[in-house]
């Protein structure tokens, strides 16, 4: 019987599922809302559903599937299996996640933080193979980021907390960020800190009318609305973009500097807006990192989108249960 | 007969040097003014006639001078034994130090930057043994690091230029930093931060009398003079070391939360000062990282004072020539 595992992503805004092989092949893909308002139970209990219902489509299939990786976005004690703190799913603070789902589903479900999960993904799938030592940063609600030295997932001292890149803070003076600090990256550069600012806009009085503040009357502004505002030209979102680039080019050439490193690779869904932030972003880069040559830097664009993290918990799974 | 190593430490203002046995015993030591404005011939051939000098005290002592390790403030090819690009010593840029003092010596000259040695001094004779993963940082005219992962000296991708911590940008509102970016670690924490923003005050008219003012009249103005003024009670001083405190707190804040670790020491020169800036610095770590709990980091103080790229430098000479 083939064997398969079950990789799954839940970020701030959508929860993702699928069935890996051990190539790292999808064969079977479910993407939903993660609607985490409905309380952690609701969440665990409705992704239990779609895990049976993905066990009995490999069963139907001839195939087992033997394991599975959950990435989530927040700090995780991976021995306990339990979400410790997450700032874009708070209702899963301390909740067994994994512990849970494995009493439940009957196999071994390892759980990592969703942009770790993501860098495994690509450095086991596609753009981070080969590349000894990168730095990875996933741009979604939040701004995810891991780093991987020397082939491997960096890990720091194990404390629970490495590679919150989102946390950097890139300009002390800068806005307030959901972590309670002032000017993290995320604070610039996620798609809340895109329609956040869209927001304080119009209450300042300043965002009355055009396509920009009717996404947002509907309640439908998000990084995507206010990419596509900014293509049409749109001043505040264009500003928005550039403001990305630039606090994702100061972090970057921070890192470089320290980390003595040259490659990077964005991913994330906002990473679709990258013909708008990368121009600001290599600009940045160069005006901020003064001791590394420029031109031998390497910034990228994810090539698996969305599906990196899911990856990644997949082949968490293969190491795990495989 | 013994064998011994030579350990050198070329920084901005001083030059040390020490003969060290293999347990990382000093044996003699030397400290004497850089003069780098002599020019680089000058100051190799100033070096060359110390070494000799204690190569051949080591001759009447019975015993033999195997390798110097060297080590230099700047960007270096360790390679080809050359220093590549020194801000605080611009005369040495791409001068073959290393090279030229092996031909001249006849002995194995290994070269590294500074903060590097300063790191490697540490992990092998005092705080960081047994420390898997710390954060190093030299305070003298500029600043320097290094960072030690899984008990070894971080290299990056070997680009000559690693651990440039002085040069991650703290507030890209900030002061100008000699690298020539703004806002550096560098231009707010260095003798040089010090004794610019002092003059700079000078040359606003706000300072026109007091200690300070004659020390800076005096030309006599390094980091002890700001020191000892700030001790008495001077307003600017005191500030200054505040704004040091604050802005070493955010990097390593920084540094924390991008690496997942909990250690930082601390050396060089204007470590001295450390009872005023040490209380900043708590307070700025507290204040700007946010996904590690504060009370789990250890921010230490380097015991070796002076001496720790030195024992570093010496370190490296064992291992190349012992």
């Amino acid at each position: 019987m083939n064997k398969t595992v079950l990789g799954v992503d839940i970020g701030g805004t959508h929860m993702r599922l699928a069935m890996v092989d051990e190539q790292g092949r999808v064969l079977h893909h479910l993407k939903e809302k993660t609607l985490i308002q409905e309380g952690a139970g609701q969440t665990a209990e409705r992704l239990r559903d779609e895990c049976r219902a993905f066990i009995g489509q490999a069963a139907a299939e001839g195939s087992r599937v033997v394991a599975m990786g959950l990435g989530v976005a927040g700090k995780i004690d991976r021995i306990r299996g339990k979400v410790l703190f997450s700032p874009n799913l708070p209702a899963l603070n301390g909740y067994p996640l994994a512990t849970e789902l494995q009493r439940e589903l009957g196999i071994p479900v390892v759980l990592e933080n969703d942009a770790n999960a993501y860098g495994l993904g690509e450095h086991w799938a596609r753009r981070g193979q080969g590349i000894a030592n990168w730095i990875g940063l996933t741009l979604g609600t939040g701004v995810g980021g891991c780093l991987i030295l020397e082939q491997r997932l960096w890990r720091g001292d194990d404390l629970g907390c490495v590679a919150e890149i989102g946390h950097m803070i890139v300009d002390p003076q800068g806005p307030r960020c959901a972590c309670g600090a002032r000017g993290c990256l995320e604070a610039h550069a996620s798609a809340r800190a895109l329609w956040q600012s869209v927001g304080q806009a119009v209450a300042r009085g300043e965002l009355t009318a055009g396509p920009l503040f009717e996404h947002w009357q509907a309640r439908a502004l998000d990084a995507a609305a206010v990419y596509s505002c900014a293509q049409q030209g749109d001043e505040l979102a264009r500003r928005l973009f550039d403001r990305m680039g630039w606090a994702l080019g100061l972090a970057l050439a921070n890192l470089f500097t320290v980390l003595g490193i040259r490659h990077a690779i964005i991913g994330g869904g906002v990473s679709a807006a990258w013909d708008l932030f990368i121009g600001p972003l290599r600009r940045s880069v160069e005006e901020h990192c003064m001791m590394m040559p420029v031109q031998n830097l390497l910034i990228q664009r994810s090539l698996l989108g969305d599906e990196a993290a899911l990856l990644g918990a997949a082949r968490l799974a293969w190491q795990q249960g495989g």
